[in-house]
């Protein structure tokens, strides 16, 4: 384990609550976030383990790269196994083999994913699975309870999330529709919390409820959003509909003014963001949390994501390069094998490619965490930012 | 590392060969082969890697598994991504990663289960590429070329394998066949050795060559083709076209009336084979070396091998079994996971339950071979035998 260096500068620890501020550097913060299952050290990108495990990964090589904390999600966890089945085997934790910390999705924006398979009502989403053609129903509150006995550390709010683009009004009543939902599902979350359901299992009873701020990319949306929501009041807030197809800047614009709104005690999180460069740049508009299926996606699709752009590991320029797939890296990937030998494997199709190529990005996505987190605690983020974009790429390496 | 106690019982060191017999228990024997890239501890089973890679397992979690040899093919490495590729990375070891020995197979088999797709002669085994339907030829003097580059430690000469059933004088004819090539072979083998032949690169210099019996189930082809094969003289003598279909009683039989003939002072490698109890029968006849892909393939579908059967992973029985895969087992699988998380795994088709399940498998036949190695060395592989077939069944476990 390395030796963390603490500053005090911009430190203050806030009484009843269980995320600190260590260190600030512009807008950039870097903090500690305790919860249940374990501390996570922010800013911090979450791993998605959707169907309960990291795709391509064993929970063995996810020790390896050493997480704070992983995705799991509700709608997915709901149709299979069931979250009855999962609270039967003591929760997600001990059900997929992993004791630290863990944030469910909602499953909201899986629920409105299902185009012309699902009908929104007031009362919640009806969906038909895309595996058995079951009818479902998701409702604001029935998200609480299966999140409840999934036990994670975070449960997210069913929100509603409009597409991009959208006209002004949808965007506008999704937003509305989500603050409804909100009420609804903190109403339940508390009732819970009071032990007024008690026929509902909680399988880790310090979960967290995060709100979720909707309003796609409208300001004066946003910012309603942000009222209606802190009105309510949860124990931290999400940033959501963002990074769905909307120009990169428009995104930056719309965190930038949102996140600060958000309480400074209490951790910022930005909801399916990003590439690389998006989590630099939303740092440094006070984002602490982020998640993103990404690097993991991208990884069996053969892109290998480093400081110096993307490696296309199929592309015939590998078929003989020897030399590490990116000679700055220090994952196991990197340590071992050449760009011509992962180029093999996802040629002929060997799943081990996309096992070797996730390794290689989540500890790059977690190794960038883990220099973004440096640099605010030494005061020099916006050297480590501005370096990042000398070399970083969204084209293929030079 | 645990410490490896060494008996002397039995033990006697032939000078000039590099396999030792450490002890023997009836006809089983223990034994340590000494090849380029280390030591085989024998008997010894072999994971397979056809394409560079042991399927769903990345090398580091093979480094776990430890084995201390595995198998590439010549066939696959010769389409993709090539032997003259490999040979540039410096060989197949540097190629894949792995340090310790390898054999390869020499895809006499794989090329002769392309039936209507190639054309036996003498000259060789003529097809077309199932990937680019180019034209191919390997001979049996291409082949011993294909493996100098690869750099195996263990090279397979070139044989033709009759298919079960067939009639006796194709099986004749097949095994005369891989005589004449048997030789031809063993002449390039040679003549590589000597230096003639200085446009093949040798990746790796000290590479043995193993001879192969066949003649299926008949005691007098095989007695020929011992003969024969001893004739020639090769580093070491595998026995062929076994586990192809025939009844296991014969394939026992076979094995024991080959082994027998084979020269004690080298190790005998039974190829392709096979369930759990038929590595403990072959032991017990006197073979040294195994490899088989059904460890990993089974995992792949979704089947356990234990003690005590096969677990069918995906049988609903499982769905709320919390207790581990094989609760007398030490592998990372067992220690971690239980049935209904792979179960859950396997059914939403997560490619780790490919992994976890090969993790399983393999661990199982490398310790069953731990295992056998002690009793032969206590001197109690008869009781280990017994005790091993009390409770192995080919049928799902109770």
């Amino acid at each position: 384990m390395p030796i963390r260096k603490r500053f005090t500068r911009g430190h203050y620890k806030l009484a009843g609550v269980s995320f600190t501020v260590t260190a600030t550097d512009g807008r950039a913060r870097r903090g500690e976030l305790r919860l249940p299952h374990g501390t996570v050290q922010t800013p911090a990108f979450m791993p998605v383990g959707t169907r309960a495990a990291i795709k391509a990964l064993t929970f063995d090589q996810v020790d390896v790269l050493n997480p704070d904390i992983i995705l799991g999600n509700t709608y997915h966890l709901h149709l299979r196994p069931g979250d009855d089945l999962i609270a039967r085997a003591g929760g997600l934790h001990k059900f997929m083999g992993w004791a630290k910390p863990v944030l469910t999705d909602s499953g909201g924006y899986q629920v409105f994913s299902l185009a012309g398979r699902r009908t929104i009502t007031e009362e919640g989403a009806a969906f038909r699975s895309h595996i058995d053609g079951r009818a479902h129903l998701l409702t604001p509150e029935s998200v609480v309870d299966i999140q409840a006995r999934l036990g994670s550390d975070i449960a997210m709010i069913f929100d509603e999330c409009a597409p991009w683009p959208a006209e002004r009004a949808d965007v506008e009543a999704a937003m509305e529709r989500t603050l409804r939902w909100a009420r609804r599902g903190r109403d339940r979350f508390q009732a819970l919390q009071r032990g007024d359901a008690p026929e509902v299992p909680r399988a880790t009873p310090g979960q967290r409820q995060f709100g979720i701020i909707q309003g796609g990319t409208h300001r004066d949306l946003r910012d309603r959003s942000v009222a209606g929501t802190l009105d309510i009041g949860f124990d931290a807030y999400a940033i959501g509909g963002l990074s769905v197809g909307e120009p990169v800047d428009v995104m930056y614009d719309v965190v930038e003014h949102t996140a600060a709104q958000l309480p400074a005690d209490l951790p910022r999180y930005l909801m399916g963001t990003g590439m690389p460069d998006d989590l630099v740049e939303s740092v440094a508009r006070g984002i602490d949390m982020f998640d993103c299926v990404l690097p993991t996606r991208n990884a069996r699709n053969g892109q290998l994501l480093t400081r110096h752009g993307v490696i296309a590991i199929k592309n015939a320029r590998y078929a003989e390069d020897f030399g590490p797939p990116d000679p700055d890296c220090t994952c196991s990937t990197c340590q071992r094998h050449s760009r011509a030998y992962l180029r093999h494997l996802y040629m002929v199709g060997e799943m081990t490619a996309a096992s070797l190529n996730t390794v290689h990005n989540l500890h790059f996505y977690l190794d960038t965490m883990e220099s973004i987190r440096k640099a605010i605690e030494f005061g020099t983020f916006e050297e480590f930012r501005q370096a990042f974009h000398r070399t970083f790429t969204r084209q293929h390496v030079p």
